[in-house]
């Protein structure tokens, strides 16, 4: 099941099905231009991961970390599929970064990695927007990855018997392929991250797990479309615009985790 | 007004106001051992401020930020008055840091210094407690800040009249004085917060911003009592007990921001 949420026509936030590109609740069944689609989940937090890619890990000079590099994006980063989104004006540099996301799907403390399965309510795509401007000085990448509408996510939340081993995961800017790389690529898999982060946290259902994005990573203009497809889940799709006192970015490309 | 927001008998969550050490709910009138204080707001995100008394930046070997040092404390953080927390197992050093917390009354971004009391909804205590086991190592203190329970905040939403200029601050462990010190001593100054996190995040109606720590903080140790003190505000306390892996907490005093 790809289950989605939206606004219906009447304005009411509905819990439904994606089939066949339209969306079903009850009895009802909408065309795509016809509702709203929201992310297709409420997250408390989004918990995120820095550098679980091999190749991204060395596209940014840094070292593969010991164990799993945890960041967060606060819940006014969320953004649906089909949003366009402002950039934040007075930054030169927002990066896409392309990632699956993991759906939490019920409360949850102390998972043992042969447990963790057990939690999964489901896959998404997620975009980790990232300002490079902040992220480089910030000691916590608050302002560098927790600004508003930076977590495109969506269109669905794809139950697990969707997900393939080995899941293609691939980003596209104005059609052309910027990432492209496979889930069997992730350094600290899914079981894992989930047992070293209810270690301390709990995770709520709806909370989401970031992944880590591939390499490849590279800068937004405003007018870009871009699109992050995860085999089997589906494909988030966004189109952005330059904030009103937007700088150029044409700088130099200085990639970051 | 003291606000509070507390379970009645029923188990029904009501906001009331404390009066006389009592809390009042329409025409009912509880005393304060016949309910559950909850914390005073329901925030959707903590945003913290490192590093905004001078004298903490020095017992950290710190130097004083050019602008607010930020970081995240996510909703499973929440504690209310009076509730026991137990410490985080296999982690040998959690500090105590009692801070001012700033309870935000409306959505708003890109709020301007001169009007950022319009978006105050009033203050309250928090102790910011800190996993320095992880902190000490991580880019991104998401263990070190956002393990549960760790921002114990209350007893009351005071609003802003309540509050006076130059309020001191203080946090006393097993009644003995830890921090001592007055909101006059703040580096970075409410206002100058509230603008600076809101030109890239939006704020919710019933977040919180921890404005920061005093010199003075330190371990906590299980059997504890630790109180955070605002003048004009209220008495924030809550008892400790060790986790049941817990290590000794005998080791060098290496604080940390």
């Amino acid at each position: 099941m790809r289950k989605v949420r939206f606004l219906d026509p009447a304005g009411s936030v509905r819990t439904g099905e994606w089939i066949d590109g339209a969306v079903e609740f009850g009895s009802q069944r909408f065309d795509l231009e016809d509702v709203s689609l929201l992310p297709p989940t409420d997250p408390s937090k989004i918990v995120c991961v820095g550098l679980n890619y091999a190749k991204h890990a060395e596209e940014t000079d840094s070292d593969i970390p010991e164990r799993p590099l945890l960041f967060l994006k606060t819940p006014n980063t969320l953004a649906g599929h089909g949003d366009t989104i402002t950039l934040p004006e007075s930054r030169e540099r927002i990066d896409f970064e392309g990632e699956l996301g993991v759906v939490i799907g019920e409360q949850c403390r102390n998972v043992a990695e042969e447990d963790a399965e057990d939690v999964i309510a489901g896959y998404t795509c997620v975009n980790d927007l990232s300002n490079r401007d902040d992220q480089r000085v910030e000691q916590n990448w608050v302002r560098g990855k927790s600004f508003d509408n930076s977590a495109p996510i969506g269109p669905v939340l794809a139950t697990p018997e969707h997900l393939p081993d080995g899941a293609s995961i691939e980003t596209r800017q104005n059609g052309e392929v910027r990432q492209s790389s496979s889930i069997d690529d992730l350094i600290f898999e899914i079981p894992e991250l989930i047992a070293e982060i209810t270690e301390l946290v709990t995770l709520e259902a709806g909370d989401v797990i970031a992944t880590g994005t591939p390499e490849g990573v590279g800068p937004i203009s405003g007018g870009d479309e871009v699109e992050v497809e995860v085999e089997g889940v589906g494909t988030l799709k966004n189109d952005y615009v330059a904030g009103e006192f937007s700088g150029d970015d044409t700088h130099d490309f200085v990639p970051n985790q």
